[in-house]
């Protein structure tokens, strides 16, 4: 699997794929801008107007700059010359206004480089905030070993986070592997070297790094001339339209550049250690494993993965022979995987530690069709294909059905796991108008892969690339029987033997050894070596000539062959079976990226009721909530208490993770707290009859029996019944006291 | 948390308890002999006869060895003397019935020292090499890594082992963290060194390891003394009761020995490396944790986490916070912990990669009672106290809240864990009567624990440690607040403010100075460090005679104290809340190991219809059976394939994992394969109105309508109805040509 991050933020080098060139980055750049969203938040950031074309604007600002210089001028030469005081204040206010429009030109312009208008940018950022604040404080997250001052990229999930993530990882085993009979595995993270070997991590899971040449402090390469680069653009207005196209391009062209050019580019542009100014030394490649060593010996070097494909590979003729030699199959695994960051940036999105949810469907490579297909071929949604990115396009509602027959998607199967993302993502809560499946580039592609798409998730941070969706053919399981010795293979077997052709040449050595005594055996190897056409042709001319020049490419020469030398002949054979290697299909989920843009896309604020300060909600649907339910008793009653406790202990038995909250905080504050926890419903005890249910973004709240209360939630967090309904078929509480 | 083995197998050093010194451990071993167990099972290995005292034995044995030389010389002489054929003969047989004896007693003494008769050890290993047979075919678990011939100590669940882990996970969650509203929390396995050395892993997590002074090769001391001893005592029965004991003593105090005694032993004994037979260097210590480093500088050491509790106790101030800053409250952990092991062995109870689930459950020191503790009070099962162990007397059945109010478990809390925990493992499907909960033996726990039970679980290897229960008292967190300098403290916040009275000791120091110079530092140091007693005692002094003797022990000397160098008072003063280090009661359970004694406990085999084979079975309950139910047309046929195809698609909707089989295989065939799954039922469609649904245990079968099937199975395995109750509410159906 790879992970990618959208050109402003990061860049990387990942997962099987080892040969990112990704040329057309600029082509994607220009179309990652944020989509309309539809979702009504209170809080979010706006759409940038449009911005008027930046190399129009650079050329205005730079002649505008010169205006204001010869103004300036015209000022100081009145003022030297002790010219009247109207002609002076005249000249002043031109130069003022000079400055005025000057300064509007630097807005626009600003406004154009960050790719949407200063306040889009600030409220980008101040939404994050908001909601990260929120996360952190009610612990939905917690920077990892914080009373040691933490580790970079290291990240606890608290209480709610842990639930929620528990949830997801649920609801991925009901939808991906009991709906789809899936083989489910869990292999250990410790891998010994000779399985990476062979999976290529060893030697190319790097990325370029460079070190402050005096205190030894390491950066990613690409990251300083990144940085260098941005900041000149955005900060740097004086810059000329040319050097700002230059400064686009390497932005653009980044992850293409060998160590050499990176090396070349960050002297040129004389960039130094950030912290300390020290030059840097050259890039070069650090892997992003991390090692240890396996037993006491030392001399068994193991990693830990870098993620959970490899062990079902290695597998794979156990599991071939447990599903009774049949194919198609898929197998899963969840579990951890590692990355030794050089130096990780922005928060739960780059963690050296993570939990990947990974398919490997093993198809045969000339029979791609899936047997549900027809389940998501009607589904539309936001696709971004190859072509539309390499014409500047952005990502359109396309049917999926569609766009397999059109061919934009490779195969059916591939296809098939691209709907049944959607359908995943959706039902967690993800936005789908902030949601596209986007093609890889021909280049960004690894060349043994038929095609690859990337569930990207729009956050604060950009189109992020959480789910990859890859026909990755039969590179990993060849890779796998080259390096055991082991075949991992498939056999079709035919319901009936059938005939075919087959080549035979047949040397003839006693004439061979008499002709060419020495150099028989390279004259052997070289017909042997002949291909079908070669040999045909070498057929057809001993028979009508008698005799042929033939080159021995191991003796560099060619030898005279006469027609008793060699036999060639096509022979009729039966054959029981077609032996292959499977192709794989490899959806690979990254789950914490998929959480944090879930708590992205459940988070909005709403005023309180007395109007004087934002509250936080998520709205995560019940399938992910960390809890479902509160309990409160309205006021401190020892009677209410005890009701809440009858209800939390109908609820533990139904399975329904509550809480119960019985200090005498105000309802108000309590719901406040419970909507900042995500909890779809809460029940308040206000009598010993009935008790009230409230939902948490409507605020609606209906009657119910103190002995149907659990029931009711439990039917609608299971999905048996909706809100709606529960809404239709109780009687409507009009709260007086409380919040709404 | 601390896991060990039983003496016959393996000791270990392990957790947080870095000083095991099992000085008792033969008084262990004496009770470790396997319990009687009610299950019926086909195959299981057979209880040993009582054996004859070992002692009387081997001196019999030797004595019987002399008679049998004296009677050989005999025969010798006589055949010398060339005497009569019959008196030769007489003699012979003399000599025979002599060796016959002498057999006899060896038999017997091996039994003896192998714990049970001859048969017993076989069937045991037996019955562990049928079963561990079915789980590898069946891939209920894999060794890791197969392909590259593995690497020891690392095991991969394949389908049926992942899905029944992940059923004992999510059963694990609903019964602790759910049932007692716990805080579940993730945090990373990469861990900074600065925890692991407040921990105490950095410096004590290890094991005494030998190299081969030629080749290198690594191995664990105190095995190859264990197994030097163990083959001693059980292959040489020609050494001495003095000898035996001597090696009997040496394998009970094994881990009590420190690396130059284990040293001076392996001298002793003369052992070399198993495999060249080249001597052995000095035991040294070997850390158990894999070591890496955290980014690339390669300056910040790291290691794979040990076991999961540390990620709790630093997180414990956020936690304490999120629940209201009150006590008591539980943290919870599941996730995955690494040992370098220096050579695994025993299959899945030692591995160097295993799933933990711990628990940190914080309470006030002084208010250890539960709110629960009366839900559990009048389990009863069997308890091992230190008090039997040492008396050499056995595991017997004990009334849980009889052994909280005799003391015998040390509090109410410990007490409810060690009832929950015995609730979850016999639901799980673990036989109570091979489950045991053995108190630690003073000296097996660490100086400040207030009291361990283990829940040991008897399978083929013996008695395994599968959970541990411990009141760590304060430890952990001191040990973070100091090295970290983050108080991690607990307070209890008063109703009413409280009046103390305190000690106040102000030394005057103008009078000090005067009378004693440049000493006044020290004299004032010494008199602040009084203790209440003291202090009081100079105060009553000074008050009648107005003069003291006051040692100071920095000047090593005596200095006259008057009445007006110093005051001393009891001031009142009012405090608002007592601030404490919360103790610790930690329930951490080794998931592997559950799981491995869950499948030998689920295992039993029972003859073929035809009688011509056993067949094997798991008896898996419907929570961890890894699939719940089989849908098989009962012949190739497309009508009966749609039915199936109809009630799998239920299944799926109910969420019922099942499997669905439209091979064309004998239906007594089918159902052994699906008996060696564990699936708990099956359903077969032999019509297309009603099909019948069979129980694996019992093979009785019901007839159910084609509609009602998925519910009928669902509500079964949902455990809201038994089947008992299917059983009469159903038709029966009366196979002929299936395998009952």
């Amino acid at each position: 699997m790879r992970f990618l991050f959208p050109l402003i933020f990061s860049s990387v080098s990942s997962g099987h794929n080892f040969s990112p060139c990704f040329t057309s980055r600029l082509l994607r750049a220009l179309s990652s801008k944020p989509q309309p969203s539809t979702l009504t938040t209170f809080f979010n950031w706006q759409l940038p107007p449009m911005a008027a074309p930046e190399e129009s604007l650079r050329k205005a600002l730079a002649e505008k700059q010169l205006a204001v210089e010869a103004q300036g001028n015209v000022v100081r030469a009145l003022k030297a010359a002790k010219a009247s005081k109207p002609e002076i204040d005249a000249a002043i206010e031109a130069l003022n206004s000079l400055k005025l429009e000057k300064s509007s030109i630097e807005k626009q312009l600003l406004a154009s480089v960050s790719g949407n208008d200063g306040d889009g940018a600030f409220s980008r950022e101040a939404f994050r905030q908001t909601a990260v604040n929120t996360l952190e404080r009610r612990l939905f997250y917690i920077p990892s070993f914080k009373i040691y001052r933490g580790v970079a990229g290291l990240y606890d999930y608290g209480p709610p986070g842990c639930a929620v993530k528990s949830n997801v990882l649920a609801f991925w085993r009901q939808h991906f592997v009991l709906e789809e009979n899936m083989l489910e595995v869990d292999c250990p993270c410790v891998t010994p070297e000779v399985v990476l070997k062979a999976s290529g991590h060893v030697d190319k899971f790097t990325d370029l790094m460079v070190k402050d040449e005096k205190t030894g402090t390491c950066y990613r390469a690409d990251h300083l001339l990144k940085d260098f680069c941005n900041e000149k653009l955005q900060k740097d207005l004086s810059i000329s339209a040319e050097k700002a196209a230059e400064l686009k391009h390497v932005l653009a062209t980044l992850d293409d550049l060998s160590a050499e050019e990176l090396g070349a580019k960050i002297k040129e542009y004389g960039i130094t250690a950030p912290d300390t100014k020290n030059p840097l030394s050259n890039p070069y490649p650090f892997n992003l494993m991390f090692q240890t060593s396996i037993g006491p010996s030392g001399l068994n070097p193991g990693y830990m993965r870098p993620e959970t494909a490899q062990g079902i590979f290695v597998n794979f003729k156990d599991l071939y022979y447990y599903n009774g030699n049949k194919l198609p199959f898929a197998a899963a695994q969840i579990g951890q995987a590692f990355r030794n960051e050089i130096s990780p940036r922005q928060g739960l999105l780059r963690v050296r530690e993570f939990t990947l949810a990974e398919i490997e469907h093993f198809v045969d490579p000339e029979d791609k069709s899936h047997p549900k297909y027809s389940e998501v071929v009607d589904l539309e949604f936001l696709m971004f294909p190859r072509e539309e990115q390499m014409s500047g396009q952005s990502a359109k509602k396309i049917r999926l059905g569609d766009a397999v027959s059109k061919g934009i998607v490779n195969n059916e199967t591939l296809g098939y796991f691209i709907g049944r993302v959607y359908l995943f993502l959706t039902r967690l809560g993800i936005d789908k108008d902030r949601l596209r499946f986007r093609q890889h580039l021909a280049n960004e592609m690894a060349h043994y892969a038929a095609d690859c798409w990337d569930a990207e998730i729009e956050c604060s941070y950009g189109w992020i690339e959480c789910v990859g969706i890859a026909d990755r053919s039969a590179y990993d399981l060849r890779a796998h029987s080259e390096k055991s010795g082991v075949p991992l293979v498939a056999a079709e077997k035919f319901s009936e033997p059938r005939e075919v052709e087959k080549l035979v040449i047949a040397p003839v050595k006693k004439e061979l050894g008499l002709a060419f005594k020495g150099n028989q055996k390279n004259v052997v190897e070289a017909l042997e070596a002949m291909n079908e056409k070669e040999a045909l042709e070498m057929k057809a001319a001993l028979e009508s000539k008698g005799e042929v020049e033939f080159y021995v490419c191991t003796l560099g020469k060619n030898v005279p062959m006469k027609k008793n030398m060699v036999s060639i002949s096509k022979e009729k054979k039966k054959e029981y079976q077609r032996v292959f290697t499977p192709s794989v299909i490899e959806p690979s989920f990254g789950i914490g990226r998929i959480i944090y843009c879930l708590f992205e896309h459940s988070f909005y604020t709403r005023p309180s009721k007395a109007g004087d300060e934002q509250l936080n909600v998520f709205r995560f649907p019940a399938l992910v909530a960390p809890i479902k339910c509160t309990v409160f008793p309205l006021v401190q009653n020892q009677q209410y208490e005890d009701v809440a406790k009858v209800i939390s202990k109908s609820l533990t038995v139904a399975g329904i993770s509550h809480k119960i909250d019985i200090t005498g905080t105000s309802i108000g504050k309590r719901y406040a707290r419970t909507d900042e926890l995500g909890v779809p419903f809460a029940i308040t005890v206000d009598s010993t009859k009935d008790v009230t249910i409230r939902e948490r973004d409507s605020k609606l709240q209906v009657r119910v029996g103190v002995e149907e209360a659990a029931s009711v939630v439990k039917s609608v967090t299971d999905g048996q019944r909706t809100w709606e309904d529960v809404w239709a078929n109780f009687p409507h509480h009009i709260s007086g006291s409380a919040d709404d």
